[in-house]
């Protein structure tokens, strides 16, 4: 049995993208260590974290062993670098149309809502653009609202009669949804239209992996 | 030897989604029938698409056999399924180390500036938040400027020494930079800093893989 490397995420406990990483961490049982970077304090900008990521956002995977160290950014390809390295309890199906349908479902979110929504936009609409806080927060719904009403009509064909996405395992597209409801939820979304995506939300909200990587649990939540 | 499915790409000449599609597809050699859906006229938010794809977004990759009809949206799902369903001539490296650096950078570019830049968005900038031209065109540099810089820095490391991501053929990662690129200097972003980026975009641009997929050579070009 090969020796395991020291797996280390610098993330932040709010950051969604972190929050993805480490319910697949945790849905694959890996252990790593948690290293915050403080978003609201600006600290992924700071020279220190640049050198490590030079795109200045979190979460940063890191992984060292004898053999040296890799660092990846971005956390769908930490996901899918997750998923080639260490191929047991797999977060995607092998069927490859179901698998391209729920990669296609994780990156309606990834692409098409979190971006818009993440704190740097909402703070150049604020700062460089004069958007007042109400407008700000029509701007974060809308966007939600958009990706989740197609996402909702979508899954029942996504989970097939099934209760997750890999049948009666959550994986790769749960752990993109659940950081999503979470911000809707913390921003006061009203999901009453959504009661596919919130059942799947609170059957993995049951799970040990799902709510061990949740905001509230991670070291540096305040 | 299996017979081919039909393959449809549901896009539009100026949609640089679609346009990163159309260059997984030539760099794989696949044949394709074009469909234009027009997003000026917002012919995607229309009920007969929309019933094709619930997003209401492009592109949508459309495959018919015998054995049925697989519809996928979202370009990186699409890229993704591409490079499982006709491994031959692949878009990313077997090493996976690199892989992983490879979607880093493309992901870099689909979820961190392209959602920011999409005409959904400039839309609602404009009529929803009265943002005028001027600050409407800072915005959409901003995003790709902050972007472009951290590629910049790390694609020696993505390349080395080698004129394309794949050693001596480009792949996923210039299938999505280049559209980019063309956006960029479509809303006349100053690229002076960026030179790696420029020469790796022009070295793709020699090859007729991208000369066919480039937005002018579409038939719903105008």
């Amino acid at each position: 049995m090969s020796a395991q490397p020291k797996r280390t995420l610098y993330g932040y406990w709010r950051s969604s993208a972190s929050y993805r990483v480490r319910i697949a961490l945790n849905l694959k049982g890996l252990d790593y260590t948690h290293q915050s970077v403080h978003l609201v304090k600006n600290e992924q900008r700071q020279p220190d974290f640049l050198n490590k990521n030079p795109q200045g956002l979190i979460p940063l995977y890191v992984e060292e062993d004898s053999t040296g160290r890799f660092e990846l950014a971005q956390s769908l390809a930490i996901m899918d670098y997750l998923e080639m390295r260490y191929p047991d309890k797999p977060l995607l199906p092998a069927d490859m149309h179901h698998c391209a349908k729920l990669r296609a479902a994780a990156f309606a979110i990834a692409c098409d809502i979190h971006p818009l929504d993440n704190l740097r936009v909402l703070n150049y609409l604020e700062q460089q653009l004069g958007v007042e806080a109400e407008a700000k927060m029509t701007w974060y719904r809308h966007w939600i609202t958009t990706g989740f009403q197609a996402l909702e009509r979508e899954l029942p064909a996504l989970l097939n009669g099934q209760t997750f996405s890999l049948g009666e395992r959550p994986g790769y597209f749960e752990a993109v949804l659940v950081p999503q409801v979470y911000n809707a939820k913390r921003f006061d979304c009203v999901l009453d239209d959504f009661p596919n995506l919130l059942a799947l939300n609170d059957a993995c909200m049951k799970l040990p992996a799902f709510i061990a990587a949740s905001p509230e649990k991670q070291p540096d939540a305040q």
